[in-house]
């Protein structure tokens, strides 16, 4: 009772994502791989056809085997290069993993403290992703289950680098409280050691997209360092470009010629995305991008979140 | 990183069916239990939310959880209630098992040979489904893979009941010849016994789709046997009416009650589709099918194969 | 800069249904021929590649150009034919003018009123639907914008037929007052002549969805009227089986052949889709539906409305 | 008859594009505004709702209202500009209009000869497309229907700047031959007025999806040009970043802000995507990219078409 195409048929199975309401992504699939669920969020491992191994989180993307090490490169290898010598390194969020394993892949890096408010998410990618096992065994990882912004608030330590690997400041949700002008005034710099680099994932960096969070991150750091690098990268998964803003009260001065030389005497490996000219060309921003950056008047604090126009209906942040 | 809706995320994972060309038919998807291929087809067992588990062939839902009582039952009893006194049933494919099992059930049979081309689905099925799982124990159950039509040539075997659970007769396809006259003529019906019933799934009956197969097995049926009852029924995960056509050179005269009687009497169980009256309202088929069966002049042959029209694309037969 | 495959391309404009929250039901577009809102809901006149010209309100198919006869048909002509002699018909809802159109092929009819209360969706379906551009301009009948329960209340005339062609009755939709025990007993009752008789479209009626909607109007009519015939018929643009219930006073007692004569001589044209033998197939329902409708014990109240369950999310009433 | 959400319903009509195989990529629609048919190609403007008006041929995006100006301002511009006094331009396909438009807008372009094979494709976009209406209407263009290849072989006229708006080089289809080194050595390079500049679109220049064409076309221009300029942007309705190859036998040498200058004194209105840092950041390639471009030893010559792995099936290019 089986009617089948002569000329072999389609592919039958789909991940299916809403990029926004009017825009869908869809990859096909060989298997669902695992699935399971916290207090906060349900989250599945996906074996896509087009991506790999993709993670899923409420239904959202969070990363995919084959190029998510253009999102982890580009978060952690930048600050790290530009500081001197990072020894100490806090993450917020960060769950997944990669994010610990690119610091760790430092030479310079002594201690890694990953604070992640889902255990469950944590425990999850610990169990199922192979890539970053040996990361979460590195002794030099601590794991703490905590929202990251009461850790700040309650430690003590100060550190080289800080890195946010949260989702994006969307009113209502939960990470807005950690894109504040305020949180980054007295929580983030007073937490960084003398010359230390904070720098955050910031979204969607695309010629329209960039106006939803990247902007508005770039100009709320602005308000708080010195010295403040936007940059971004096309992700294939992502079906976009995306955001990254670093930012320190001590200039950052170096050369693609430098950062290459940093990139040989203190990554372990060979870094699959990121080089000096790389850098370069992520951080200049194409003229639209630029201007509306520059232009941007908007800062996240806490009494005036700002809605999200112009990415599907509402949205939350998820703690990832 | 992760935007998600504050109102809970659609569905993710799809599977995707093309009914025809021009139109789909997609159930969301819990998982993807099984995978696997024989030399002839691929196979999936997957865990659907609208119809449980289905079983698809070559991309194409043979059969779903929750609605195939539905098809197995329309296609087992009926021959076997009219049928005196059934002992021994042929089944040409069948190899998912439902087939066997819902012949099982009758207390009178004492033989079924199920006689399916591919192993692989066979062991398939045996391995995961579940609920056919007994019937592949059935010491009464005698499984042979072959060819139906080399089985029934070679064999000197007679049966009270043949079934036909195969694919489609579409030309070029591997199960066209073991829908055409001359194969009823002089394999078929020399192997049943005095009194006996052939019956055989006879594909789409909906109001369109009957032309494309239901009204020429029935026209050829009318060939070869002297008395001729096709039939139908709404299947939800086909997202069609189904069509059956029971054949036989002895009358049927059962009424709707004489059939429950029979029911109650020779089947362990409950069935949960098809009583007397259901037989009676799947039997008188819609003004439009009913004159279009009757009006058909198309015989399948071997030297005049009829090409299918108005069902997508081209498509072959799969024994299954 | 286009990529195109050499086998000629796959369909790329959709229209996407969702049937319940985990099904989606896809037909492939010629083109979008009109839009349209009204206060109440939006409207959409879609060429479909399976279905051809397509009515869809508020994101659901209202009826398909192919095989809408079968809706219409249904509704209308039982309820006509076992009336000795009717002559006026009310018609709650039906502003797409099918039902009109299939009540004024019966000669003996005099008039018919047709009560929406969406004046958009009349003069939408009035300005493109060719098909019933004919009756819309039948001097016998009456278009009402109004409220059809409010128009029942208020008026004093009788029919000799009611027919209800309105969304179906979902707690906290328009349409859920018009499905009510005392609506049918103080507004429809009241409103027939001697020997009157009540039809409703009774939504989904396949294997599981007749338990949304359908055993409870059948139940309720059950209290009401002393003669109530639950009937069904495979709709192929619907993706399920539809049910509709006829209620009187008076017996139902025509046999297939007495149909098929009053078909003959009452209405002008030839049906499509209903004949004595159709009807008769209609009215048996099957073993799991008949049953679950005689076991029903809910009735539509205006006090104990009863959620949906099983069919997507929320859903309301339209009254179309 | 209708169900409907309470909480309004889901996007009904969809445009729905396979990039690759195992990818997809939808829009909502808002409505399919006009279609037509030449003897080579399928076209359509649709209105979608995340891009605006998107011209379609063949099932495949070649331009949407929202960003079109990326790819035509990067196809354009960096060549006009980099010339010392651009006079005359000839286009290889480019039927669109946009290539022409923007063209069009530099003060010292005299003339423009725009040859596409498709004469449908041209009326089309002529009619249809209000935002080229102003440079089809220009005295300075000239539009030829006729082969490119065959044009520049048979003509005797040199033009500043030679612009390849064409499909990409995939063996088989009809503009491989417009990729190959001899047709650039014998009828690209000849027809070049002394300091001459050609440019082409070169296909995906994603990280994973440059090698599929972008890497060859960069390689087969070096072979026959001393200056060979790869660049690169992000196209959001593409989901992909795009590729552009700038050649010359003379050395490309000005700054961001000698091209920030030119583009003030020479183009009419002000560019949207293009200055002189997006150029600088579109022109640095990221490490992997850099790198296989680099390494790419493939030529595209007449006689050693190379298929297209890993982007889907089989391919055809279109002129257009």
């Amino acid at each position: 009772k089986s009617h089948s195409s002569l000329n072999g048929y389609r592919k039958s199975c789909w991940y299916e994502e809403e990029i926004e309401e009017n825009l869908r992504w869809c990859f096909a699939l060989n298997s669902i791989l695992h699935t399971g669920a916290s207090q906060y969020q349900d989250i599945a491992l996906l074996d896509t056809k087009p991506f790999g191994k993709a993670l899923v989180i409420d239904g959202k993307l969070q990363s995919a085997e084959v190029d998510e090490f253009i999102y982890h490169e580009s978060l952690v290898h930048p600050a790290l290069l530009h500081h001197s010598s990072p020894k100490t390194v806090f993450i917020m969020g960060g769950g997944e993993g990669s994010t610990a394993r690119e610091i760790l892949r430092h030479k310079t890096v002594e201690k890694v403290v990953m604070c992640d408010i889902d255990e469950e998410v944590v425990d999850f990618c610990k169990a199922y992703l192979v890539v970053n096992r040996e990361a979460f065994c590195d002794p030099r990882l601590d794991v703490i289950i905590n929202d990251a912004r009461t850790e700040l608030e309650i430690g003590k330590e100060c550190y080289d680098v800080i890195i946010g690997d949260l989702a994006d400041p969307i009113e209502g949700g939960p990470c807005y409280k950690l894109y504040t002008k305020s949180f980054y005034e007295y929580n983030v710099k007073p937490r960084l050691n003398q010359g230390g680099i904070f720098v955050t994932q910031a979204g969607p960096a695309g010629i329209f997209s960039h106006t939803e969070v990247f902007s508005c991150i770039f100009n709320t750091l602005r308000q708080v360092f010195k010295y403040v690098v936007p940059y971004s990268a096309h992700i294939p998964s992502y079906a976009d470009t995306w955001g990254w803003v670093m930012a320190s009260d001590t200039p950052f001065t170096l050369s693609d010629d430098e950062l290459d030389i940093r990139i040989k005497q203190r990554i372990k490996g060979e870094n699959r995305y990121l080089d000096g000219k790389t850098f370069s060309s992520a951080s200049i921003l194409s003229k639209a991008v630029r201007k509306s950056l520059y232009d941007e008047t908007h800062v996240y604090t806490e009494g005036t979140a700002r809605f999200i126009y112009g990415h599907g209906s509402v949205h939350k942040h998820n703690q990832a």
